[in-house]
């Protein structure tokens, strides 16, 4: 048995069911609860909307599928925390770029070998990748998945109680 | 190349690195910390660690290792949601329950060929395995680490916020 196509399907699998929770949620959510933080002194929504759109933007370079669409948002929103205040980016622009940075995600996702998701990505040398052949770009999506799945863990917090879990 | 044991070490790095900072996160908070919820009126972190034990201790059977340790958790932690009471368990027998389940898959994950964590997990049917190849143990793992991830990410507000993130 082949099991290389089997475990794309097992990884890529896991991150879609975690986008598409992720994605229900965020479409549940009004701008006012996305206002609200997390938990007292903690992230508010639409810092965790921002930074998840800046972390999977940047998995365009680390995969080889061009530059971030939305370059700007790497200082508010991935190098600096919460200020709690304007951003300088409206709700509804983070909302269409998430969905827009996921989808077109999916887009280069679907066109990639097999083989291909086996090399390394863009921020491992030849060298280390030699000596560490698990750090490829399958990986990357897995741990990305992880990172993903974390913070949904947070802003299910902003539901109202009746129906959060 | 053959990426089957590539495949394995992607998937049980990144459930012992998550293992590990849940670990970390357990004995820095103390039992004061536990008992407070996560975020107001959600679980609190003593449920969630009884949770993620109970969780993880199912795991030995969907994994063929055998008979949960404490099948006395699965009803006041998966079951029932955080009835915010004593639960009947000390916090201190639920974090050495912890250690052991763990330290016990960890045996149990060292012992497993690469062959057989791509063999069904026992809550597949052959048949249906037959179709969908993928719901193996590995796949099993994987969902387990984003479970895990998800609950961590809660679990760190109870941090104080000087350390918190």
């Amino acid at each position: 048995m082949n099991t290389e196509p089997i475990m794309v399907k097992m990884a890529l699998d896991a991150w879609y069911t975690q986008v598409k929770r992720t994605d229900e949620l965020f479409t549940e959510l009004t701008d006012e609860q996305l206002l609200k933080e997390v938990a007292p002194g903690r992230n508010r929504g639409v810092y965790l909307l921002g930074h998840l759109v800046a972390v999977h933007d940047r998995m365009r370079p680390l995969l080889g599928f061009g530059e971030p669409l939305h370059p700007e948002l790497y200082a508010p929103f991935i190098e600096q925390a919460d200020t709690k205040k304007d951003m300088g980016t409206t709700t509804n622009d983070l909302r269409l770029w998430w969905k827009e940075v996921n989808s077109g995600l999916a887009d280069n996702f679907s066109k990639l070998s097999t083989d291909a998701w086996f090399q390394r990505h863009s921020s491992v040398s030849e060298e280390d990748f030699a000596k560490e052949p698990h750090r490829n770009k399958l990986n990357l999506v897995m741990n990305r998945t992880n990172h993903l799945t974390s913070h949904l863990g947070q802003l299910i917090f902003l539901r109202t109680k009746e129906t959060g879990s």
